[in-house]
């Protein structure tokens, strides 16, 4: 805001929008973007988004914390990966855990049970774990630890990222898998917490000799970053993987110049997950000229939101 | 869940949806309705509030709190109202308020402005009254003033509701005014707290013997939830409205057979806006059948899916 | 922060304290002041309180939402009102109702119960109505009835601040009762939304005529506010009584010099409960120039601290 | 609850206590355990810490996230593994990079500013990197670059938690570093996303060489499970910390017996940082006869309160 204007120069009319009955998302976003609070955010962060997209010289740094894949979004990430809207992907050795499992014909599990009064004994016995309302049968472990002590790891010490391709590679054609979609096109996962995973652990259990580099992939991201002409970064649910990607920015000559958080965390606690976007200005993480928007909702319901305005505005 | 059936036999695959390029808001929420988190509840939540209007039997009370006028959603709930889908409202004054100010022809306003700096000394002095980041003008409240000054009370002591009818008469036309479509519709406009506005606060200073009932509302809400044979309740954003409703339903003889909530709120303070509606049944609020749904979301985001989807889908 | 001096020289070192075998809860306090995030507003809180009731000029508006009274926090707010830390209450009917049930001698209920899966429909079957982890049983409120039954209102139009005076003083002597220590200190009680609670349901019930006023006691509001040569304000958890303090101070001359909000709602979602400090003095109802601290923390947790401090510190 | 005993059965008064002019933290903790929300659970977390201390047979995981060190929690955490409270520490390298640099002598800042109007840009410039409401001046990282740079690395592929152990020795003594005390107590910190912090990133440029090996911590934390008689855990803040100290007990033969989490998230949006202590039951993380409690409260207010109890009451 230029400080020799007064506000309501910059301001106009809350547009107190219709839903017609030739409605579609674009005009969605469009109307809400003259709002307020987080519907606001939400259409900003969908602007950004396109514009990001539309960028030629930006490199998309995606960051994915959260239960994503049990949550039923396998296939919007694997779709924003298929389309081009992200280059490098951060995410959790879960969520990859996750998609390993339903890429191998495993399902997780949900129904019409009202999760109040469920018994997590009762679970127990019934070996049936629980991520919220999602459901995970011990079995699906049992099936991912057949996988891996099949798998025959080139080498012990590769990055981290480099094993993830390769175990992208090995896996059946999916319509849904990140993991393949990732190999075949050759973006990049990144999972600087992956002992911290299911997966990790069939892998450690069966083969005992692996160290596969984590610093290697913390030094790549520093050079993608350093070697971006333009950096934007989409970051789902903060935790390791937004820190990941921020630590990575400072290097960016030029910082982020397209931010976007979609998130249920607040500043007030002072955790990184939660820390606004104009903080990450101080650190140089984003640029002081970004664009950025934060919206304070369920990534299970913006991330679809996001992904049908991109298709159809692109 | 009964007790005798194995969890599993009341699962199914979470649905790993795909965006499609024939896609639409019916399409989005029957997809999301197999999914898990928020974007499930969502999804259920749309699916009760069809049912709730396809139930010709059933009384829908709709509580609503929140800065929702000035966030852009006066149109939306205009619709609501229109479209038949509310029966009985029960609001906060200031939304009555914000409506009010539209209806006369004002505006809220909002515009591309970072609100993390914003100085609110210096919109003390721009005479700017700030909503999070939707404006409202001192000079509104002062036509607000002039038009209430104006005002011939039929009767000092009316209800809260008949004076908002009353009110609403005497509007001009609008296409969105909440206060004039309850007024033609005949749709009761129930507000507990109506002196905790700036419209009570006009009301008061020009018209000093005013003494509006507030218990015979009260008495008429036990009264209509004690008639209904069947009663559905949707609650935007908690407060007085939730409340009020939830209290006048313990008087409804099967108490509520359907609940809806979106809200910020959550239960663990122990306050009434973010209480489950599992606790509501043990008040006899919610019936121990009903279908509920409780979707943690701004409800900027989730009040314009829920119509795009019952315009839809009706 | 002056803008010609840089940020460091505002700054000094995060207190890395200790806690010492004499600690005490000034102690804390003192150390708390020095760190950040909550802890370091919960300190600027308690200072800005101990300021506000050594200032005797100022009039101290305290605005309690939430079930404070069933979470046991009834003698923690009688002994503020007891120790002259609140001048003006602004609450629900929800914590006056609980408020004369435990003063009547009932009592709210709690004990070694897993709330995760407690069935809320056999609760109602047993008669016991919830409040998250907290238990009412039905007759409570019958024993209200009796009461309320037998009161000789003096004037059924009375404010509805008078009638709750009026109320205090029929009730027996009661070492928590906050009912009765406001009727015998002249502290004036205000509810602006009392018809949303189980003692105005059972006033209306017994004694069909009452208009209890509610503007009178806006009015009342707005006249303390305006006489105030100082103003402070504590609010708990938002709500009706937030905003009605709030509207009140936009008439006092100097707006508030003193404000803390301890909640857990947040400003994103764009209601007023969540509002900051900062932005009500756009509105004029904060000084530019008050103390203020907002804690985000569950009152229950945050309240007792605050009263300890003051007990000892002043 | 057993099922054929009334709830009543279960109840007790919930407590209206009153904060007597000889009152300690043990009867503040004493009186919050018969009230409701938070301040209950605070006090049954309390109670848990004790009873798991006095456990000789349980091992203590301890997971930290969130930024407790910059809030000036450091001291306190160095207490409690001081004081024999935590027998295996999992955290954030942020948290080891903050101990790090105040054990170097640095130091995180904070005063009397207004973050609510701070420009980052403006920080920017200054070179000031803002975590909420505390700031790290740029320089404190080149003072870490420094200290590292000249370290001796004894093995390139040494386990995590070795090389961690190896830095604590090579640090002067501090009344409160974590990684000093650790490493003279030989507490082991498990770091699985070590990779993730400005520390391992001055490791990383400085000595190209390093690939710490990942995996043996992670199979030393099932070790350590599997072993151990009794385990116990308190989380605080959510992230890798408490995953990767879950995923562990999974291998523990009877699974957790005491578990304790103090955060902000909850568990509605489905990741595990929110996920309630009663879901881990369904995993076998956490035993159905454990104690638990989770406290919905800012760590900065209760990590300090449950320490001084544990010191006055053990």
């Amino acid at each position: 805001m230029n400080d020799d204007k007064k506000l309501k120069e910059h301001l106009k009319n809350v547009n107190q929008f219709k839903i017609s009955d030739e409605y579609d998302i674009v005009k969605l976003i469009n109307d809400l973007k003259d709002t307020g609070f987080n519907a606001k955010r939400l259409a900003i962060a969908c602007e950004i988004y396109k514009e990001m997209v539309e960028d030629k010289e930006c490199i998309k740094f995606f960051g994915l914390a959260g239960a994503l894949v049990p949550a039923g979004m396998q296939g919007i990430i694997h779709d924003f990966i298929e389309k081009d809207f992200i280059d490098v992907l951060v995410t959790t050795g879960a969520n990859l855990t996750h998609d390993l499992a339903e890429t191998l014909g495993y399902h997780h599990l949900q129904g019409d049970v009202k999760i109040d009064t469920l018994d997590d004994a009762r679970l127990l016995d019934e070996e049936m774990n629980r991520i919220y309302d999602v459901f995970l049968p011990n079995n699906v472990y049992e099936g991912i630890e057949d996988f891996m002590k099949e798998l025959k790891i080139p080498d012990e010490t590769m990055p981290v990222s480099d094993f993830l391709k390769f175990l992208g590679e090995q896996l059946p054609d999916n319509s849904n898998s990140i993991l393949k979609i990732c190999a075949s096109k050759d973006i990049p996962i990144i999972c600087p917490a992956f002992t911290d995973s299911g997966l990790a652990l069939q892998l450690g259990f069966n083969h005992q000799k692996v160290n596969l580099n984590h610093f290697k992939d913390m030094l790549k991201m520093v050079d993608l970053a350093w070697d971006a002409k333009k950096a934007g970064v989409c970051v789902i649910g903060g935790g390791v993987p937004k820190n990941f990607i921020m630590q990575s920015l400072q290097f960016c000559p030029n910082s982020a110049s397209y931010a976007i958080q979609i998130t249920m965390d607040r500043p007030e606690p002072g955790g990184l997950s939660g820390a606004t976007l104009q903080e990450a200005i101080s650190w140089g993480k984003v640029n002081q000229n970004a664009k950025y928007s934060t919206v304070i909702s369920d990534a299970t319901i913006a991330l679809p939101l996001i992904l049908w305005y991109l298709k159809k505005s692109l």
